[in-house]
């Protein structure tokens, strides 16, 4: 028998436990070990769950009980979830949690610190919701030479961006609605700002290349600044514009950012619509696959936090763990970072832009002047860019071609 | 150190040589351990293959050797796969294989062997190539109750009908074409009569079941009967023809099948072009999730079967197996499997097909007779079928729609 811990009886920790007592035969089949739950940890009482004896408020009743085995980390936030986890591992208690945030920023020290004390530190649901791909990524396909993983990590700006092609609608109408749906929080910047799908390329790239990175110095871009009239450019291309997480794997280091890419129909990424995610990985000589399915919810997300426990429930600390170092050293300038990108300015003579920008593709785009440019250094198109500000042609929007 | 035997080396023997040898840094860190070939088994000899020293030609030799650890079975075929694969578990050995015929025929046995010698039985490879699907579902995902698993499972197949959809090709032509490019074999007939994709599901369903089924036993529909017609009646509602194997799970078991159906553009798989496969799962609480990548080539294949290699370097036997046991009465009678259809007849009197199909949905098709049915038993629509045949108008074509 496992003996688990919940911390943070919300969404997930709701499906969790769900997820536990209604699948109890495959649960059982799967980690071969029946799973009790001892402990729930929360503010709150809930005195009409079935749960409601679990409930405590204190978490020192769950450390010096003795007999935990694996607590689940489900509350969110850096702070206590970093204070906790720490005290958790030291007794040489497993941790799984869905906390990107927290294993962006300290899953290097949660790794050694399992390892030192004999216990797994596991985080299967801090990308892409219930789609298995951190567990892949280290046990299937860890010995590849990695070229790039990317995806669309982040449901709420997906199902934005769906919308607005779809529909037509505004970054604002399309944002309202999520909201209405429940996809996007009130407050919606962790989301629409692009910060939550940093969180997770910056996990995905550690996975990729064993080095975490300062999630603040990833670039990132969200999705505000992108105007419909965008949109219906990209379309009439035959593209789509994605919030896409990237980490691109040089000889030296790697590139990681968050930004909106236009896509062409080609990408597999191309036809990743609503609420769903995806990761992309290309590497040698295993080639380009994918991982697909819905990357929030209740039950996505408890699945891949049981899945989490299955493992240590029947491997225990024998199965794969991820390896990454800190090294803030490793992530190439994104001014060096190359692609071509889609760029729109107040109406000018197009003989101005191809003098700065060379041979470009005009598009036609509704009171203003539009086009593609060749492949080029981010920092060499900001210049190009600036030099045409000083011209009193203002940029009204850019975005990468991925 | 792990000292492998690799058995046969074609191109999937090939492709892991080549791997292990020039991924050494990235498999010592996945693997944990150094990785030494020490044999390779094969009829021919490769004087000039920087492999040469390590060809044998007699299996007593990897079996008496006493220092392997694991052997590599990459010959395809069931004899002798077999009784090599039972002589190595028989003496703990670890065996790993991409032979999805040997797979889906013993694959129960093998993993019962491998547990009562304490060795490791895994199969990544014999499904989806290069894309990590098995291990996922064994070690992610399988606390899940399980509705359905399909998927794109042959390249070949996907290959000639992305040909004829978008070039408008003849199943004839694309063929040949696929045969030119070295996707299709000069003898095509295990692909396009679908019994490579039969043994793919068959090994997909055991694992979402815990039932393997006689493969023989599963309804296995080919695509030499579609035609160009189809593909175009087809498209013009919107739809693709793709090889889909499905296992749907019932309360008191399960269909399990392969057969051409007709996709719309809201299915994942539709979007799965040329020689890529593609894994889909349903299941509660996880929702909808899938699997995608190249599903064959020597590098691809190699990176599964090297995937294996490095849990069983990592964690050995307390790496999750597979579970499995031989179960026919699992299978449900495919008479009883429901879905709706596209069927082409002779041209006949519309009102002789409402007189025996009820209400279908009537489509153009030139010189003949085209409707969608209602859902209905397949037994049943064949009764229909038989009774038209009856009145003298001869099926043309019958494709189920997903």
């Amino acid at each position: 028998m496992i003996n688990i811990a919940i911390l943070g009886f919300g969404v997930v920790g709701g499906g969790v436990a769900e997820l536990l007592s209604s699948n109890k035969k495959q649960t059982l089949l799967a980690g071969g070990e029946e799973i009790n739950i001892k402990y729930i940890l929360d503010l709150r009482d809930f005195p009409s769950s079935p749960f409601a004896d679990k409930i405590v408020h204190n978490f020192d009743v769950i450390l010096e009980d003795g007999g935990i085995d694996c607590i689940i980390e489900v509350m969110g936030g850096s702070h206590p979830a970093y204070e906790y986890t720490v005290a958790a591992l030291k007794k040489g208690i497993s941790v799984i949690t869905s906390n990107k945030e927290v294993v962006a920023n300290f899953g290097d020290e949660f790794i050694r610190l399992a390892k030192d004390n004999n216990a797994s530190y596991r985080f299967e649901a801090a990308v892409g919701g219930g789609i298995p791909v951190i567990s892949p990524m280290i046990s299937c396909i860890a010995h590849n030479e990695m070229k790039e993983v990317r995806g669309i990590l982040n449901g709420t700006t997906n199902y934005i961006l769906t919308k607005m092609f779809s529909f037509g609608e505004s970054f604002e109408s399309a944002l309202k609605d999520a909201q209405d749906r429940g996809y996007a929080e009130r407050n919606p910047d962790a989301d629409v700002l692009g910060t939550d799908a940093a969180r997770k390329i910056t996990i995905l790239a550690a996975l990729a290349t064993g080095k975490l990175v300062d999630v603040n110095l990833v670039h990132t871009e969200g999705i505000t600044g992108i105007r419909l009239q965008d949109v219906k450019c990209a379309e009439a291309l035959g593209m789509k514009i994605k919030l896409v997480g990237r980490c691109v794997v040089e000889d030296n280091g790697a590139f990681v950012a968050v930004a909106p890419f236009m896509l062409t129909s080609d990408s597999s990424l191309y036809s990743v619509s609503g609420v769903y995610n995806a990761v992309e990985v290309d590497a040698v000589p295993l080639g380009n696959v994918m991982f697909y399915g819905q990357g929030a919810g209740a039950g996505a997300t408890a699945s891949a936090v049981v899945g989490d426990l299955m493992q240590i429930a029947r491997s225990g600390v024998h199965t794969r763990a991820a390896v990454m170092e800190k090294d803030n050293d490793f992530l190439l300038p994104f001014s060096d970072f190359v692609s071509r990108s889609y760029v729109a300015l107040d109406m000018c003579d197009r003989a101005v832009i191809s003098e700065i920008f060379g041979n470009v593709m005009f598009i036609s785009s509704e009171g203003e002047c539009a086009f593609i440019t060749d492949e080029m250094k981010e920092g060499d198109i900001l210049a190009r860019i600036s030099s045409l500000a000083d011209k009193g042609i203002s940029l009204r929007s850019r975005i990468r071609l991925l």
